[in-house]
């Protein structure tokens, strides 16, 4: 190698590390700064404990839009502002009521909640003979001779051997999603669900279900039962097939409402026309308080941009912290803000969810080009002292997923994910069930990762369509 | 390259593969066993919810000892026993008292507890005006003139922007188990010392604390105060440097008694004299039921010999789970543990600990030569599925340690350590603040290195020393 060659490798070598050192301390200031003058936690405990549940379309829901564009406000972002978009309005009503009764008379109490979009039950409620299945595929093995009249229990629990509780969680779903729809293809007049979780407890957790097509008149009520209510409800029966099940709810539909995004900016110093957004869900389901869902990802959203400014930072990039409504029901704000994006033709480059509580961050998953990919696996070891270490590709976030489009790297926060469907959907998801550092942890590396996407800007693919 | 070493390079791949495959199948099978068979919750939940807190010395311990000797007599072990050794036996005694006086008769009750060890206050109680310090080192700075007759007030919080809390820990804790002799020295008449937690709360943490050579009429009385009454005591002290402080706590230390160390040992099929174990410590403090620390470690060690077993797998080397008394308060089981080894001539090749909470297992801190981390660092693969990703030097444990010495490889279980230190040695570290899923992985993880470490066997030193 020609000494000038040297040369030039020595001040290349000098720069990256110089370059290294400056991402090190970045990161170093911010996960400092969230640790020790976070404002995420208090943050949570408002929305949390002076709010509460907030599902969309309810007072909660606006006091909670209130709130947060109250807070943006202050911290000196460069806009703040609410962008409009119809929700849908369901109200759970009279709290639901269910028993088995084994005999005329003979009756126990099971914990039963309405899944969220749910028609109600006749006024009296319903009392029905009750068929076990393991899913939406046993329904075409019974046939309509051994479902009509009765009510379908969904059973099939989650897979405790499946690392990720998200996993577990996808390959269940459909029984409540879709359950009321396909069991009413077969005369069933009601379904009971299992709760989406693992641990065996007391809580019945909603969630959203879907009637498809099926029209109005033929739609039947679905309800979720706590996990050990299920253990009984199926011991039961195996016992004795000719138990009958009665439940009874009184939600109801209203037509759709006005609701807003939240949405907070600091304009970019260089590019202000890329945009990158972080993003939670500000709408919750209404047993608990929405802590880790998803009130703990538009607290850590909101102090990206405070971190940002806090720490001097100025983006070459402008950064967005959107707080979308009505993901449980509906996605309308995910969708609004796509489609507003689309039509000002606002050119989105990154796009980061945090909806999946508020644990110990572990990493990000990324819907992106291998390009991008192997830009940001150049960052792993920046991320290491914070113990951050998975970088995968994979889902990133039911609201970011409207912006999806081949110029957009979106990604996923992903914390540990053991405890999450303990609380999801459920009475205790609730402010004491969040750790401080854990959230606030998650905040930092959310952060950490819109620095160094903000500074190194994303790789554009080779070939920009007309 | 000629074709004869080709075919070697070929099989060699192939029994590699082969031999992967193998692992990753055991370790799968481990796994799921541990998360859908699992005992461990089941007896934690025993040794909490009916045993409860189990201090050196006390009923409580006796009953841990023969419960876990019960149980692991259940698994078909090839042996179980109790290892006699002696322990110190203090009690708390009456409930603790304190309060922080602004003028004669004005009084604000604060939540103390006393350290594990420490005297008894008077009778009466003990009521002194009162010196705040950061640290032992504030003692000399202020010396004898500052601090004789005054009750000293260590109050240096542990450093919220460290990832690790046990780094928080590490650098805080001096105050605790020193703090009192050392006050002592300048004539203070006790100690107050801010609990180790990072969180603001109403529980105060006890743990051990040493009067070193103290004589014992010199012997000053330490509490601990909640985090929350810290900072209270802090601000009044700043308002009114002339408050006093009252406390009383009639603990006791007694002579030493009888305890055990309850061992079970699977004898290996091939090298029966290398002896590998995996421990925790049955003992715990007194204000919790020790589910964190260390029932967590106790019934992870007892359900890696299960683990094994049921899976079919028969061990090489002897495999002993070994639950320690004593490590909160004397470290005597460890000690007995290690000198009754050597005094058999035993050879123990691993040793593997877990006691640092039943929370998400991260990975494994490692004592050992370059060349058995070199070993453990090829299987980091296997682990990922799992999301183990921390393999790195560090301490190991308390009750490992006296077995240190050239030929052992020795380790430290590393879970999530956020939460760890909300509950150790306080009131709540209990049962409900361990998640089930969590526990199972952190046995499961232990047991695949247990079978990993078995199988392939350490690196032996290259030169044996006569």
């Amino acid at each position: 190698m020609n000494p000038r060659m040297l040369l030039v490798l020595f001040f290349s070598c000098t720069l990256f590390l110089q370059a290294q050192s400056e991402d090190e301390k970045q990161l170093k200031a911010i996960y400092d700064m969230a640790l020790t003058d976070g404002k995420a936690y208090d943050w949570l405990n408002y929305l949390s404990n002076q709010i509460g549940g907030r599902l969309s379309g309810s007072v909660q829901a606006q006091e909670a839009i209130e709130y947060t564009k109250r807070q943006m406000d202050s911290l000196g972002l460069d806009r703040v502002w609410l962008q409009p978009v119809m929700v849908p309005k369901w109200v759970r009503g009279t709290p639901e009521f269910a028993y088995i009764e084994t005999r005329p008379g003979i009756t126990t109490n099971v914990p039963i909640c309405a899944l969220g979009g749910s028609v109600a039950t006749p006024d009296g409620g319903l009392k029905a003979s009750i068929v076990e299945v393991q899913g939406i595929e046993d329904l075409e093995k019974l046939g309509r001779e051994k479902i009509e009249g009765k009510i379908v229990f969904y059973n099939r629990p989650m897979d405790p051997t499946q690392i990720s509780t998200f996993s577990a969680y996808s390959s269940c779903v459909d029984q409540r999603y879709s359950g009321a729809a396909e069991a009413g293809k077969y005369g069933a007049r009601g379904v009971i669900v299992r709760s989406m979780n693992l641990r065996l407890d007391d809580y019945p957790h909603t969630g959203a279900m879907s009637y498809g097509d099926t029209p109005v008149e033929s739609r039947i009520p679905a309800a979720a039962i706590s996990t050990n209510g299920a253990e009984l409800l199926s011991t039961t029966l195996k016992l004795n097939p000719e138990i009958k099940f009665f439940f009874k709810q009184s939600c109801k539909q209203y037509p759709d409402v006005q609701s807003y995004n939240v949405i907070g900016e600091i304009r970019g110093s260089e590019y202000p026309n890329e945009i990158m957004i972080v993003g939670g869900h500000l709408d919750s389901w209404d047993l608990g308080d929405g802590s880790h869902d998803d009130g703990a990802g538009v607290v850590q959203s909101m102090d990206v941009l405070r971190l940002i400014k806090a720490n001097g930072y100025r983006p070459k990039r402008t950064i967005r912290a959107v707080l979308f409504m009505n993901e449980e029901n509906g996605l309308r704000g995910g969708k609004k803000y796509a489609e507003v994006a689309r039509q000002k033709n606002e050119t989105h480059v990154f796009a980061l969810e945090s909806d999946a509580g508020g644990f110990t961050p572990r990493g990000f998953s990324f819907e992106c080009t291998d390009e991008n990919f192997e830009q940001i696996e150049g960052w792993k070891s920046l991320f290491e002292p914070y113990l951050i270490h998975m970088f995968v590709r994979g889902g990133s976030g039911a609201d970011v997923g409207p912006l999806r489009d081949e110029n957009i790297v979106l990604s996923g926060l992903r914390p540990d994910s053991q405890r999450y469907f303990d609380h999801h959907h459920a009475e205790n998801d609730t402010f004491e069930h969040v750790n401080k550092r854990e959230l606030e942890l998650g905040a930092a590396t959310m952060t950490s990762l819109v620095y160094l996407m903000d500074k190194y800007g994303t790789v554009k693919p080779k070939k920009v369509k007309g």
